[in-house]
């Protein structure tokens, strides 16, 4: 909306003012919001707020409204929790700081609203707050989350940087949560590849936290990618915040990959919320004396997350097939390999330094005679055997088993 | 039989043969003393391998036994690799050898046969070769394999130590492949717990291979443990004895640990034959930038093993219950922990620098007046909230949630 005229939609206005309304992941209000639209739901809920008989208002609302049925006795407690929050509802006023901060609100009939958050349903926000590129959906729509522990190690931030360096070359975005340690980490490693990397808050977009990582958001925006969030400016991060939070990191992106977490560590709970949502969750191992990675071995352990330890890795579990699929491990290739087995037993017991007749070899492989002679034969060929006399001797250098 | 007139029973000393006869893992021989008894299977396989027409022999044998028909194709191959062994039988001689060496040899009728090698079928040893204590069957009724590289690192030697020390102070037997490396910590850290530990060699019990760990060799048979071979005495380790006495290792085993192995190492073979014998397999994690822990991490990323990180948690692999179970993880308890959601959630919002009345604390919390009202009492009675006037502040130091 930078530079337009400021047209507020009604059903965007309503919205706005929902998210001051609510703390995020209210599924009341968004089952409220789905039966009714944002702004009929909202005049209700500010009826039922300042009326003095609520639960009157409760029990037409859901006679008109069946399938508002299995939220009946959830909506009185609710609309209690919403009354205190009314006073300051003020959604041009929203949208006027956004817009100076050269940002805006995406709602689900924007442009560029992440689709993945549909998959919360009732529990989606009712609006994202975003700083930055605003048609985030198409990174989106190939992105990874990396997400970690604050408390990281050097081991962790290095696995984050080259993992979210790797998946940058890949053209795909890494969303983190723009927090000190791991998320630093990943959002730096993504920078420093050229990459586009989105950074979902906890509070307000408007305010930098924590604090010291203002200048890596600033070059997060600089970069082509955004921040975002549910909560709208002004918004302080709380604990329940940062637990819901994750959910959003979880629903828009592909994979979620757990770098560095400690055995109680609030990644796991983005983790968790990935699983919910049928994406696939990633955990990198570390050392096992390292406490750090106490959490990420906790879900390997528990089969919720699978083994992942490089950017190939990671692309894998995201399920991208074609030029992204790891390229075949490459094991160092040993001599016999191409061998059939009893060729392979012989080579084995060939002496190299001394040589031998076939009986002897025979015995000391437990080959049969013709069996060695026929072996003989094919390693010969493969450069990997020569005769000296009537006795054989392993060659120094092998032919075909061996690359150049 | 040290100490004992050697009075070679015809089956043992039958069996003894076989394991010179053959190549460990030989499943022909196997199915062959298994139908005739390794006597007349020994009488048979040297009048075939002497005859001129061996084949003859083969029909005839088949026709009289059908239950030999699956290997009637392999018995004239098998016959071939037999026969330039027959020469040197002598089954006295080795007893005597083992004798000397205070050692003896078990077959599947002794007392301290371990049970777990019938699981092999045919491709059970035909007899092991021991030196130390010869009833290690009660040991290794409680036994775990730990395996991994040679090529190890300082990382996965510390970690093969400790963990084969927590498994000595649980009396539980550690078995391993006496190689350097993972091998040698394993053996050396069960035995600086004062463990019971066995190692299964590729070569005769009589050669140390290698013969840098000919002293822990010796330090595991002072301290009541063994070394076991199905190789005779004498025998040269070779790259398939390797593999094949992988099979002994797994089998022998509740339960078989990767400690670090590359992406292809020899370890990742005792894997297998484990996961082939239905015995749980465990890999140790550690840093992804370690190649000495690719194997391991390829091991639990395509679910061939379960993540382990501790003694406690091998314990819990093998399926040992009651007073092996690890205890319950002591993460940090933190504040709010017993708590109901919405005092969590006051908790959460209320200030402890300064103090904020209810109206005030619902609008933060996103709960309503009643419920902050209800959850000052809980937060008050746990010690987490105290009031001043009408308005109410954090307590600097919880008490319920907070341990001494």
């Amino acid at each position: 909306m930078n530079g337009q005229p400021i047209d507020v939609d009604d059903e965007l206005s309503a919205r706005i003012s929902w998210s001051r309304l609510i703390e995020p992941g209210d599924a009341v209000a968004g089952e409220l919001v789905r039966t009714l639209g944002a702004g009929r739901a909202l005049a209700w809920a500010r009826a039922a707020a300042t009326s003095g008989d609520g639960s009157r208002l409760v029990t037409a609302l859901v006679d008109a409204e069946p399938s508002l049925e299995d939220v009946r006795r959830r909506l009185g407690t609710a609309v209690g929790r919403w009354a205190g929050r009314f006073v300051d509802l003020e959604p041009n006023r929203d949208l006027e700081r956004m817009d100076h901060l050269g940002g805006g609100v995406l709602h689900p009939g924007s442009v560029g609203w992440p689709t993945g958050l549909d998959d919360l349903g009732a529990a989606a926000p009712m609006c994202l707050w975003v700083r930055g590129r605003r048609d985030v959906s198409a990174s989106l729509d190939r992105s990874i989350a990396l997400v970690g522990a604050r408390a990281s190690t050097s081991y962790g931030e290095r696995v984050a940087v080259d993992l979210a360096a790797g998946l940058a070359a890949h053209s795909t975005c890494v969303v983190s949560g723009g927090a000190y340690g791991i998320d630093a980490a990943a959002h730096r490693g993504s920078l420093a590849a050229g990459g586009t990397t989105v950074a979902l808050l906890a509070g307000g977009v408007d305010r930098a936290y924590p604090v010291g990582n203002a200048p890596l958001l600033e070059r997060i925006l600089e970069q082509g990618g955004c921040v975002l969030s549910e909560v709208p400016p002004g918004g302080v991060p709380s604990k329940g915040r940062f637990l819901m939070r994750n959910r959003l990191i979880a629903a828009v992106s592909r994979a979620t990959v757990v770098v560095e977490a400690a055995w109680r560590s609030g990644a796991l709970s983005t983790a968790n919320h990935a699983a919910a949502l049928l994406r696939p969750v990633g955990a990198v191992p570390g050392p096992v004396t390292s406490m750090a990675s106490a959490g990420c071995h906790r879900l390997l352990r528990d089969g919720a997350a699978v083994c992942v330890t490089d950017a190939a890795e990671v692309l894998e579990l995201a399920g991208r097939a074609g030029e992204d699929l790891p390229p075949e491990r490459s094991a160092d290739h040993r001599d016999g390999d191409d061998l059939d087995w009893a060729s392979r037993r012989l080579l084995d017991a060939l002496p190299s330094r001394s040589s031998a007749e076939p009986d002897e070899l025979a015995r000391t492989a437990g080959l049969s005679v013709g069996e060695v002679r026929g072996a003989l034969g094919v390693l010969e060929l493969a450069g990997l055997a020569h005769r000296v006399g009537a006795r054989w001797t392993r060659s120094a250098h092998g032919g075909v088993g061996r690359r150049p």
